[in-house]
């Protein structure tokens, strides 16, 4: 008898219909022998709700009460699957992240899970019931209510695997597994079976949403089997697991893309030493991430700065780095918010030279122009004018021959 | 610095605005120079709305998982009210029954509180915060959430106070105190400054919604003192407590009338031992509650049983009651859904004779027939034809001496 922790997101719970297909999947599991411990967001547009309610009343609500309001939304979803199993005579148990307990800081809003008591769990599953934990939320020492932050009920299915030595970790999403590119823009777009944590991580760090970068950090941590499955239809998925000798035989895993990001340059700032912190530093203490970041030294010493930022922070950043320039004495800035991030990623490259030429030399082909590249140990990014995101992506899927055998 | 708990039932937090108020009027208590404990109810609508999602899934919901359902509805009031309390800069802080911690027994949907620990509360208080405590629930000695079934926030009030040797318990409704008749019916009703324990627990059974039943008879039996008043104006409200000497020369303290049930009369009975028994033993046993009971014995030796029900009950009750007839060889069965009773109530009835006459004097000067008749120490109650319903408690509260001092 296997153990699997299932999680079902907010989408998959979305509806009273969606509620009752989750249960019918999860007793379905259960019939098939496994010991079944699923974990429920908060059911779509429930977290905005309430959200929208706290802020009806305070622009920065009291960070421990905006705990309390969220914690109901997954609270709700468990109850419901609950009465929907135990409807079906599928013995069914609900537990908040209180009753669980799953332990965390006090860091309210973001709080990280320090330990899992699983004792409560353990004890029905033993009596042949299946045990529904509320996702995204935890309890405090003090008994206070705290949450995850967003995409937390991910963080908990993985926990709660990891703590109680699960034999997979079931996250069940929109889509059915992981793509070698986005399908919408690649038909040919293959489902991969298997990837690494490595390459899952470069893949969720470039824009591909399929899972939270936090809960694959995790996962990796505690060797932790994750399977993407799709919640709407039956299929093997993909799992993330470590990397194994079969593995080493693809090249390329995927293609990545990131519509989120815009770029901002710092045009002929007079090249002397601490310039990249002059520059960023008022960035980063505005809260704004920075992504990319390249460099280049022009022929007169001054020098040529550019890094990419959320689209949502473009405006901010550009402000403060208007300021900065003028105390610099550079040139001008200027910025781009029509840009997309296409990346290739796979641990195959570690063994293998000749990647960067052979994604370069495709994109020239088409005339596609590069503006920023950056490398990483198993990936390589590329920004390129959003006009190209399709083609880019396209040229690259075919040249590293991604494609599905056609049926 | 008194200790004051104050209630705010569904509709007095049914929107951000309302909650917003409501965080002014417990600041201003708290600014007054007192200890304030807050409960309340979840926002109107919003038990329903839960209600409505698990009946979708089932007729009949997991009675644990219902309580864990219902129970987010007060969870999210706690949280609203203490960000706008935040907000207005009056520290408070939440919690929900289980956190309190108010230990029940184990009866889901309907659990009795067992005790309220409440030294997280006093160490709160000590501190200068506003605490806010969720109604309605508690939490079983195994850590599962309770509910205490519709109405459970006035006992949570209650029992808070009673715990807490609380100065007064304020349960805050839309109205402004107990009346002495419904004012929309008689438009000079004044509301009393005080009544007693017995005299609520009277006017409640008898249809007068100001607080739930089960609330009263806790107040009465811990001696908490229950003041009712207005979330929507000042005003000092009703305060319900022991009877006192002064309160002794108030005759009749209010006219009550109830428009929720229904008669039943199985006509010509052949009267023997164990009628009763054998006409409302299967009525109860359909879980239909009786109230007014009346039985004649006619001259031919045949009985007319008449009684009252909910309204709700009558097509029920009055299929139960043609197979019963039939099974006894009664004459037949009538029923009438056109009734109201209207009572009068009054501590000063104990000692005083002669009430009982001059009421159904006043009521036949007006021609008013009297169909049921029944008394307790305190409420003499009669059913009357619905169409006498306005003109009868008129004629009542101005018989008694009720009416307001004109202006």
């Amino acid at each position: 008898m296997a153990l699997i922790v299932q999680k079902y997101g907010g989408t998959s719970v979305g509806s009273i219909e969606r509620i009752n297909a989750v249960a019918d999947r999860v007793m379905a599991s259960r019939k098939a022998g496994n010991d079944i411990v699923v974990v429920v967001s908060a059911m779509s547009g429930e977290t905005d709700r309430l959200l929208g309610l706290a802020s009806e009343i305070s622009q920065a609500p009291a960070a421990r009460e905006l705990d309390v309001l969220l914690s109901t939304g997954e609270q709700v979803t468990i109850a419901l699957l609950c009465i929907a199993l135990n409807e079906m005579g599928c013995p069914a148990i609900s537990y908040t992240g209180s009753q669980v307990r799953i332990l965390t800081d006090d860091a309210h809003n973001k709080a990280r899970i320090l330990d899992i008591q699983d004792h409560n769990i353990r004890a029905n599953l033993a009596e042949g019931k299946v045990v529904v934990v509320a996702g995204f939320q935890g309890v405090d020492e003090k008994g206070n209510i705290t949450t995850l932050g967003r995409g937390g009920s991910d963080t908990t299915a993985v926990a709660l695997a990891a703590a109680m030595k699960a034999h997979e970790c079931h996250i069940y999403t929109d889509v059915d597994g992981v793509y070698t590119a986005d399908p919408r823009i690649v038909s040919r777009a293959r489902r991969l079976d298997s990837v690494t944590y490595e390459e899952m991580l470069e893949m969720a760090s470039l824009g591909s949403k399929v899972l939270q970068i936090r809960s694959v950090e995790f996962a990796q941590k505690f060797h932790v089997q994750l399977r993407v499955l799709s919640s709407f239809e039956d299929g093997p998925g993909t799992l993330i697991t470590e990397e194994d000798e079969s593995m080493e035989q693809a090249l390329i895993s995927g293609i990545a893309q990131n519509k989120d990001e815009a770029k901002l340059t710092v045009v002929g700032v007079p090249d002397k030493p601490g310039i990249a912190h002059s520059i960023l530093g008022p960035i980063a203490d505005a809260n704004i991430e920075v992504d990319m970041i390249v460099q280049n030294v022009g022929v007169d010493n001054t020098t040529d700065f550019t890094f990419t930022v959320h689209r949502n922070d473009y405006d901010k950043a550009l402000g403060i780095l208007n300021k900065t320039a003028k105390t610099l004495g550079a040139r001008e800035v200027t910025g781009d918010k029509g840009i997309v991030k296409i990346s290739v990623v796979g641990i195959g490259m570690r063994s293998h030279a000749g990647i960067a030429s052979k994604m370069f030399n495709a994109l020239a082909q088409e005339g596609i122009n590069i503006m920023m590249i950056s490398t990483s140990e198993i990936k390589i990014s590329v920004v390129v004018d959003e006009k190209y995101l399709e083609l880019g992506v396209r040229t690259l899927h075919s040249e590293f021959g991604l494609e599905q055998e056609s049926a």
